[in-house]
């Protein structure tokens, strides 16, 4: 039995999470603008790691599901309707969401870097709502124009380059640099399109399994090891970032890095590790991590426009939003890469 | 009267800059390296138009030429000998010459900015020879090894490549960048190259030519425009790098800078200028010039090896040694990119 | 016949500029705060130079006073009412006005630079009213708590402050740093304590009259000379900071500078200036200017309370709020540094 | 039987590291400057905890003693002969000595981080030499000219200085910074003085040793505390910097850091310590060391002129160079903060 998207009587279907690995499309009210918003169609929905470890576990870290809640936040649809305070030119907007909500006051927001902002509200993050459902809103200026030419996939995957593209900022990677990157899933294949699109000439990619780590060649690695295996320790790269949580791949990445250069860990791993400090203090390399991202839209969205960054290739499954719960149950097979929900079509 | 190079009798030729537009080949001793250095057989030698300045009027500013000068600054080869303290190893190797000697003692060299070294010795600038001869000298460690892969007129060209290289170092050129570059000789080519390298989504290019200007496109611009006509005002730009020293198109250039964005001076041109203060003090912004380059030649050989960066699209007439006065003499034309000396033939 | 604030009538005194020099203290209802805003009661404010300029000249440049205007933006209060969304605990603190609201939604605003944000609403910038009243009502974020141990007049200070605190910033001022400032008025003197209190160890400051430069060995200069004989060529200064806005200031400075180094420009003086570029070219010199401040307080008020910066001792005249014009026509008495209007009395 | 520095005969004292924890003290013939050195008689030498960790230990990882070792790298003292290249102006001339030699050719030689150069010699690790003795020779441009002012411990401790000074820079300390510094020893007090001298107005020192800790605040602690107690969780400091290099310190220290701070290890413990990525990774943290600094003598000596800081309060046990044993012996006190062993008067 189908939920159906109905403005006229103010009622949507929502995907949403209401136990253990357990989702039902439920009927839900249409949200309203606040003054600063805009009223969202959702068009695609990409599958994150962490909306598959919310429905599986109820939980990340300390961040715990304790009521129903809609997952989803790599998303992007059309505006329909705008706040009071909002221009109305932005009606029928194709748009990407930038799924997050700081209080735009602390100092944290007022310094450029509003991602750790300790208000933040953050789509499919308890007790935030996210994108699987017909309809949500979002801070006009966190809904980013998007052309017609890009497909509400890429739109959707929109939210995991900003990841790659926050990673290489962090990482400092730049024209000629060697970057090591570990773990060949998604967020590697961002990652591995970030650098060579900021200028890495030297792209090598990690993963256990052969077939992930292949098809980051036509990502741009410029190289993939297999990670039981290859002992990085000569690479003298300019950067290591690590794209899948994995401790041993961390250790190993670490010392793959040059004197004086940079460590991202973005993959969620072990909440603690056993570091190489002594190394990291002779070498001075930096190691640092990234929390989402600072506005990293308007940069994505022209890579892909561009042509510099292929995002539709990333897509390996796409599900309707009444079959959420089996995209979120199948999300993390590893011969898949992103898995996407389609809402309702919104590209041109 | 061909002049011939002979190791063995220990003399080579040389094309002497020896009066005001007059330029000699003449025999002279081929030189003998110093602990640190590298003797390298010439191979080729890209025409810069400071070359030209000289050849002209006999001087840049305050660098005169008060006597016999070899021009040429754009160069690579092979190495043919190797000083005392230098690895045996590097005997043969094909190189790409860095034309700069440091002091490496003073504060400049020990922060990482030798190019402003006050005592730097720098190939062609009086009263330093540069590289329009058999063979030179340069410290082991300016000269930069090179793959087969790349022709020799490529690794000569990588000199102007780090022109641009240094050029979007300093305007902080990243994904997603707009820039606005004015002047399409070959610093413009080079650095439209090494914006697009650095991910740079939006290149606008201004020229009054209209010829110099379109083939901007086949190096990467996004779009070109009449400097005669085009008004930047409105461009929003992260950054605006002049490559022409033309001070309208400075003047211009400027308006074309988003606030906190970045104005960078690579073109030489009037030693002052009447420049909007109360604008670049009320947008933030940061304006600065480039002087030659700090160690980008390992960038530089990495993005054209890897087909990032294309310079041998960049040569469009070719002279021998013998006739590096004819390559001077023309090489101002504005119907041609860039003219190479060619000494020997060193590539694979 | 005094004007008196009265709250529970709903009127206050505003000191107001209603034509050509001329100013009339008027009541005025007292502002209702909106929901993230705060009610201050005004303590102290400071007459800044823009002030004299409006107040003299209606204009500064493009911004023209066309109506009634309230000036004065260096100021501090007490907090007597808070908006909706504020919290209470708020009421009865000490705090120092930061006198802008951007619109924190812009690029500029997310990227940490929300003074260039093009939505700007500033304290006496036409058509904003400023502090010369009895209430004032400012974002909640922007009302910075103070200890009680700073006067009132100190309080009020921190804004000129807080232009010292930003252009060492831009001019990367750091421990052994040596800096030259030229204009020794309140902006000279607040640079070089910020200077100093970033430690700068040889700050040397240049102005044309004795008086006016000799007191700036209070203040921590290490060094005054006299601006009309005082040629800088040699100093190699890794900072030179404009406090004058006189273009002759301006032109020597830059020779001060070091290969490398920085120039900012702080005072506001001509619109155009007929700069060097080729000497900040050839020594890579960056230029840039600052335009208000980017969340300085914290920073500056942990320095006048831990006693590194005195601003009290910059006070050198002092009106009520009912001689607000006598303040504004005095205010640039090169005899006098800083004129203070009190309103009332908030200080311990 | 004291040995007796005769430059006549060419022959020196040398207090040379013979065998675990043995020290004796040799005739050695006076070193030869080469063409770029000067030979400097050396004034006073600083005991660090390097030194007497080979002292006891014969090793710090994989550094070992194999054979016999002159300690001591924190010295001063007097030029008293030049090699060929360098201006005879300096002989006489006070001097600091920058205790290392990088090969000036590596990348990271002209990237500006010397520091990290793999042929670096560095004084009093095996097997290059240190500066108990009468005599040593150093690069010209790392003996630097130091005023007469300044004592000849100070001079020497412009080592241990200029480890805080980059520790500082690498935390990026700065004007009202809040700073976390654990570890009350020599390292720990030049520390808070660099912090302090950069504009740091909360410093926070931890210790276990109350009278250790207590001394901080006489070098411009803002407040100490007791390690065995303080939990330092909501600190929410802009940097935290180890000078313990005790883990329990070092974890602790990690949770003082606001979102977005920097880590920056000094103190040199265990190779490896269990740290909580996650929370770096959800604060975006930076992790770093530091090895050694880079060209911090000149700011480290201005400072120091100018009375920002104080290093001869700093010395509480001083030793001929005969009992250089002794110093090395006792160098552990927790009583004391820092041994100096005095070769020769070389003060004004």
């Amino acid at each position: 039995m189908t939920a159906t998207a109905d403005t006229a009587t103010g009622t949507m279907r929502a995907a949403v999470l209401t136990g253990p690995s357990t989702v039902a499309v439920q009927h839900r009210p249409v949200p309203v603008p606040a003054r600063d918003e805009v009223l969202v169609r959702v068009g695609s929905v990409g599958i994150c790691g962490s909306d598959v470890h919310y429905y599986r576990h109820g939980r990340i870290g300390s961040m715990i599901v304790d009521g129903p809640l809609v997952l989803g936040h790599e998303a992007g649809g059309r505006v329909v309707d705008t706040g009071d305070d909002v221009d109305t030119a932005l009606l029928g907007q194709r748009v990407a969401l930038e799924p997050q909500r700081p209080c735009r006051r602390c100092h944290h927001c007022k310094g450029g870097r509003y991602n750790l902002c300790p208000e933040m509200e953050f789509f499919a993050t308890p007790p935030i709502d996210g994108a699987f459902c017909d309809y949500v809103t979002v801070p006009a200026d966190f809904a980013h124009p998007v052309p017609d030419t890009l497909s509400d996939e890429a739109v959707a995957l929109l939210e995991p380059l900003s990841v790659g593209v926050w990673a290489c900022h962090k990482g400092d990677v730049g024209p000629g640099s060697r970057v090591f990157v570990t773990g060949a899933g998604p967020i590697g294949a961002v990652t591995v399109q970030a650098a060579r699109a900021a200028g890495a000439t030297e792209i090598i990619v990690s993963d256990p399994v052969a077939s992930r780590r292949e098809r980051m060649l036509d990502f741009g690695a410029s190289r993939v090891v297999d990670s039981g295996t290859f002992v990085p320790d000569d690479l003298d790269a300019d950067a290591f970032i690590d794209c899948s949580g994995a401790t041993p791949a961390v250790l190993g990445g670490i010392r793959a890095v040059r004197g004086g250069g940079a460590v991202v860990l973005v993959g969620l791993g072990a909440e603690e590790m056993l570091l190489p400090v002594q190394y990291l203090q002779n070498k001075e390399i930096t190691l640092t991590g990234t929390f989402r991202y600072v506005d990293t839209w308007p940069a994505a969205i022209s890579l892909v426009t561009s042509g510099r960054i292929d995002l539709d290739g990333m897509v390996t499954a796409r599900y309707p939003l009444e079959r959420a719960e089996d995209a979120l149950a199948g999300g993390d097979d590893p011969r898949g890469m992103k898995a996407v929900v389609t809402v309702s079509e919104e590209g041109a």
